[in-house]
């Protein structure tokens, strides 16, 4: 009787319930709260919100408040709801039929293959050489091969916190003529950012999110800067108010006390030096360099010590059968205590395993 | 160069920039801010959001809080971006080819016919009866005629604000066998709902929205509640995490407190009424009976009449050329006092008119 759209019931569906973890670092989020500086602005600004009025200058004044960051205009900036849904809204406008593809890198974020499905497009996926750095040179010859419509690349790499290097960046740029994207979600961490190379790419995007280094997760609120052309196309697939007040509100503010959070990525860096470090001389752990505020780790039995760590209460992102990330295990750098308490539960069972 | 998705420049941008006007009807928001008591209760919640982490049980917590309103189970209920985003999703869902035929009234919510093409599906409007009244017969026979995917109605109807008697709702769903969206944003302000009928009919889905009665137009949530299985299907359209955590604290808040809104709701269906005949009794205006908390009036140059509106900075909503529509102003109900000077604007301008 339901006559629904044709493929619409193959697509999977999402119900991402989490349990009240004790420890959770299963996410990459940020595991601290506003700076109490900047949540006393934002609960100060929250106050003064119309909640009975549709968004409207909210939007522009964050466009315009990144744009000036960036030295562009607000006409080169998109909002959306976090960089992944920008992501899903970019897949959208390249693809369309089986005959569109989308290249993108494997092992990498795992909703590429799920967004190439939606926008009905082909995804390409381009193998991560076997220590998961990057191979420019494979990953241009797929997009030639296949006559791509979108090259995307996630730099640094989730979920491997491989960072690339911006040479290698350029050279497919130099190498490709579709679009491509490039997705900084965990950029703050590297350091690096291909943004100074937009100028020279007009098919180049960049997509940031508010989710990981600002830890405002909870918002929903990511951005690309591209060229206008881009950003004109892009923005059709949105339809109008698609952002809501509280958010655009919530990551203004901490766009504009930006200083205030330097000190926990820094924070984040170093949990991460140090605990790859550590995790390095475990007995049996490969530990893969990140570029991140996480750290991907293989080990001997991956499902059965996430098991020991669910049991313990302890979130942590564990990969099951997904290609190329066997026995891998993904963890997001919480606080100092809590990183360590993760080592010594993982530490603990190797040890009763050996 | 770049490839885009067949048909995406073709599709409309919107760049829905307001002027910071002295009053504004132009959008059936609510004219005041939260209960005073109900914004002391969302502002100690708001306090308590950990920003950092992604949304997780508050999407569970509202569904399940509304579907216990009504007597259902959470896996009848699903929320989404404002239900305008909703009906997108369920345009989506019922399109997907130009031999895909979805059937709705004109004039009637202005976005049907964009959500109709940009999910790529035939749009196929029914027209009202003169005074804007709904034609049951003819609705059924044009779903019949083009063996319709969806067929949607609104009501009451915008922007007309004509009530449907549930009559014409139970006959158009005895006598159809596609998806059968029941869109009632402004319910509220009419009392009756075809939500009684929703057992008899698993393929009817019903619309709501915080936007208009609650005053939450700020914050972007509505939902529906249909069946379990079209719930799944429709949830499928939706990515993880596309509501934000702010604004989902902040109507469970209003909905759990809804009984603080109830005079609002009283004072502006009495409103509605008051100024309906105040306008009535103006030479050359025509008013069309409204169930909702706006009014549609005919007057004779509204161009004109909405530019001098313009010129003393009162935003209300004219419909330029749109079909059927001409000459009409649409006028939200906001405080009394907003409404009587609008209408001595009106009133000016028709006498300087004669």
């Amino acid at each position: 009787m339901l006559n629904y759209r044709k493929g619409l019931a193959d697509m999977p569906a999402y119900d991402v319930i989490e349990r009240p973890w004790g420890i959770k670092v299963n996410a990459n989020e940020c595991n601290m709260n506003l700076p109490p500086l900047v949540e006393e602005r934002v609960m100060a600004r929250l106050g003064c919100v119309a909640f009975n009025r549709y968004p409207n200058e909210q939007y522009d004044d964050l466009r315009e408040q990144i744009a000036k960051y960036y030295g562009v205009q607000k006409e080169n900036v998109l909002l959306g709801i976090g960089s992944s849904e920008i992501i899903e809204k970019i897949f959208y406008c390249f693809g369309g039929g089986e005959e569109r593809h989308i290249v993108y890198p494997q092992p990498s974020f795992s909703m590429y293959k799920i967004y190439a499905k939606a926008a009905e497009a082909t995804g390409v996926p381009v193998d991560l050489r076997a220590d998961y750095t990057f191979d420019a040179d494979a990953f241009i010859n797929k997009v030639q091969e296949v006559k791509a419509d979108l090259a995307v690349i996630c730099n640094p790499n989730n979920p491997t916190g491989t960072g690339i290097p911006l040479e290698d960046i350029k050279k497919v740029a130099d190498n490709i003529d579709c679009c491509f994207l490039v997705d900084e979600a965990y950029m703050e961490f590297y350091g690096k950012s291909a943004f100074g190379m937009l100028k020279n790419y007009p098919n180049m995007i960049i997509a940031r999110t508010f989710s990981k280094a600002y830890g405002l997760a909870s918002c929903r609120v990511g951005y690309m800067v591209a060229d206008a052309k881009i950003v004109d196309m892009i923005a059709k697939a949105y339809m109008p108010y698609y952002m809501n007040v509280l958010s655009l509100v919530t990551a203004d503010t901490c766009f504009q006390m930006r200083q205030e959070f330097v000190p926990r990525i820094q924070m984040m860096i170093a949990e991460r030096k140090r605990m790859s470090k550590r995790y390095a001389e475990l007995q049996g752990v490969k530990v893969y360099p990140s570029n991140t505020n996480f750290v991907l780790v293989k080990v001997p039995d991956a499902v059965a010590l996430n098991e020991s760590l669910v049991a313990k209460n302890i979130g942590i992102r564990s990969f099951g059968n997904a290609p190329r990330l066997e026995n891998c295990l993904r963890l997001s750098m919480g606080l100092r205590e809590e990183n360590d308490r993760i080592f010594d539960e993982i530490k603990l069972f190797l040890e009763g395993r050996a």
